[in-house]
């Protein structure tokens, strides 16, 4: 019997089954520093414990993105490493913050196959949540991916497709308790634009961008324990790439979106997300972003802003041909839920 | 309005103007083992809390030089954004020493200005303060750098030059309190090597070389949340290629220096110094130091040296052409104080 | 007199001399995230406080091959700086778990000098000791290396040459206090294979394989403290290549095996190694293991394997040629003693 893994293939996935995906991750301050060292993050609540404090916080919280990476990277083995492609997030929600010291693990739940026509692949959608020490939930988020079949002969499956929303409620959104924004310190953070000054429909330029560097991505997701070969491995592909983590190229945004957001302190809800494009070592990334949503929210001084974070390795604001598909240098379009001060 | 902030210019400079720099930054072990990754860094004293402890203080403090880089950063948005060169450093101290956990901001003075006679731009000379979470002062130093004029037809201020001392006078030397160097251990810090060994206008080649590469000089540059452009965006200069933080040079050069300045432990004055060339990847980096002056202190066991340190790629002991400019493989010279067991 | 240590030569070390390596260091969780980040490790004793609770410990220590760099490197100014090769590791233990927050000091007795016929360098062994703040021994190995004459004319030494074990014996592995296998979860730890699993003359591709980059391997052998020229310096060799650490290559191996021996938690013994062929930047670096014995433990539900485990750049399974040389594609022969659960 063989000892290694081959990971799971299309036929071997059946809606309601979970999966307690393996190897908790203790995480720590390395985390935080390893995280602000990889990308140009600057908020500041993630950023200073006094400013953290400040805001109702006991402590500057892991980054939502970094919580997101460790949680996701734990169900690599078991969702994607057979994946061609991953293919939508919706239904993001970050429970509760992650402290340096807590422990986190994750836990799959197949909500959808559908085999796709050609017999050969299928997509399998799957609720995942993040879990701490104390079995509460941090995170959770549907994602859908296609998966081989390892066995083309198994018959397909009952069709299920779940039922996503467009996009969270903000009246779902789960705010970190004790978060208040009434006495929020402006000047510390960057920018003096608060939630009223935002609207729907306006479009950001961030400015800035970053060349992208073969160690930098693979230290960022060997550090979520993210194993899929095709970051890693420069023999995997025929041209010799090493296609650089999604998720690297989602936290490189939203840490260049800090000039134009710098109060867009915390990610709250994931709408959705495409990886419009693969991102390549030597590629310069760029990021714009585009107001779609605002509401209110129960905590003191504490409004919610619904973006669309676009990385580019071109120039902002525009995204889709007019055959209605991603331009080649559009790489990732996100829709996500933050807190920022009213 | 742009919510995009496009940094100060020379005109937006007046004496007397201070600026509170925004986004603090809590610094952890994490940091510090960052430093120890990008730098060849082995003093003793911010290698080993046991060490640090038998001289005195209560843990291995942060690397001055982190200290110094993390006050720096906050700074880059509001002074350097627009810099077209960094042109000097004086009156610098260390005044606390940096501990795991505390969360440093800045502040600047603006304390000089004088238009070129061009009109286009100006320098402009700040006195930077770094505080830490009780805003006690843990570090402050004067820089003074070239700034473009945003508007051409701005008037021309009236010219202040600040008079700034030629060296830090050893008497206003900082030393951290209970620092104690009269049971010093040479044989576990790596060098026999005393204070009373090393005469002034001694030279040290410390011998060893660090080729740079991209992934570092970036991974350190955003660690301390220095976001200048330059640094990171191969698209941004013409040739291609991205400058390396001048910071990144000073602490490659002090940690290379361990060889021959094992003793050298901490630095609490900072002269002057001059970014002589521009260093890029691939560069290998070297240095050498020259024994400016001596001086002794009141705490027990420790003295004070002044040390001139030379990062270049070239040959040591060579500095300046016939024509009184640095040699183009000069890369840094650096005039600080550091303290050293007597 | 130079201030900078030129190193030991052959004709400086004599059988019994103790040398007390300099520059302690203090561990931290910064390490342990550096590491994850450095090399794509997920054993999950030392990646979840959590799990490492539940298998009888205080926490997750540090990885026992981040131990050993540690009091590796600090040995290398000593041992090392004037080393033509490093020939061989033996009868090495792990004696105590490293904590975060443990100091390390390393102290090395030479047990063995040979002069070679040529009369130019000679062989020395010499047995390692790594210690706690508390002066506990956490690790002890012999390695001998091939160290240049300073002085050509110096007399040859009398040849002593130390008896050392082909391979540790089980009985005397130190198991960590408190370990406690018996109620191991298998499903989090990621594999479902138990010792009693695994076959003596067993071979496993671990299948996964790493691109190394240049940056990686600098940040992690200074992390170590580990100041060998070859390493860092691109004009030291006439290539222009640098040297890869063998260290890296171990550690890079031992994560990859997680893929097939992801229960083999704790290395607690080194029987031998070889470092078959340099490794450079560019390689993708794979690994296979052969089970070479097995062994009870007293300690509950965890029994002792020994492992080959092999580090290639090629093929699995493929170690010499004919003419019983490593092949050239090999990069690590390594020989060590895991604990895994019964």
């Amino acid at each position: 019997m063989s000892k290694t893994a081959a990971g799971r293939f299309f036929e071997d996935y059946q809606p309601g089954q979970v999966i307690r995906h393996a190897v908790p991750r203790t995480v720590t301050l390395g985390e935080r520093a390893l995280y602000h060292a990889l990308y140009p993050a600057r908020h500041a609540l993630a950023s200073s414990d006094a400013f953290a404090r400040a805001c109702g916080l006991p402590a500057s919280p892991l980054d939502d993105l970094a919580a997101f990476h460790v949680v996701f990277g734990k169900t690599v083995p078991d969702v994607s490493l057979n994946a061609v492609a991953n293919l939508g997030y919706a239904e993001g929600r970050w429970l509760k913050p992650v402290w340096p010291g807590d422990t986190l693990r994750s836990e799959s739940e197949v909500i959808g196959v559908k085999e796709n026509s050609n017999g050969k692949s299928g997509v399998v959608w799957v609720r995942t949540r993040g879990l701490n020490q104390n079995d509460e939930p941090v995170l959770e988020y549907v994602r859908w991916v296609m998966v081989r079949k390892g066995n083309l002969s198994a018959p397909a499956p009952e069709t299920v497709i779940p039922d996503l929303a467009k996009a969270v409620d903000p009246s779902a959104l789960v705010i970190p308790d004790g978060l208040d924004f009434s006495g929020y310190d402006f000047g510390l953070a960057g920018e003096p634009h608060r939630w009223g000054d935002y609207e729907v429909g306006e479009t950001i330029d961030h400015v800035d961008g970053v060349t992208i560097e073969e160690a930098e991505h693979m230290m960022a997701t060997r550090l979520w324990q993210n194993t899929a070969k095709v970051h890693f491995d420069a023999t995997y592909r025929p041209d010799g790439k090493r296609l650089i983590y999604g998720g690297h190229v989602i936290s490189m945004a939203r840490a260049l979106s800090f000039n134009g957001l710098a109060n867009a302190q915390l990610i709250v809800g994931l709408n959705g997300g495409a990886h419009a494009n693969p991102c390549f070592a030597g590629d310069t990334v760029r990021a714009w972003s585009e107001v779609l949503d605002k509401a209110e929210t129960p905590a003191p001084g504490v409004g919610a802003i619904r973006l669309r974070l676009v990385a580019t390795t071109g120039a902002p604001f525009v995204l889709k041909g007019d055959d209605g598909k991603y331009l080649p240098e559009v790489l990732l379009d996100l829709d996500y839920w933050a807190l920022m001060p009213v």
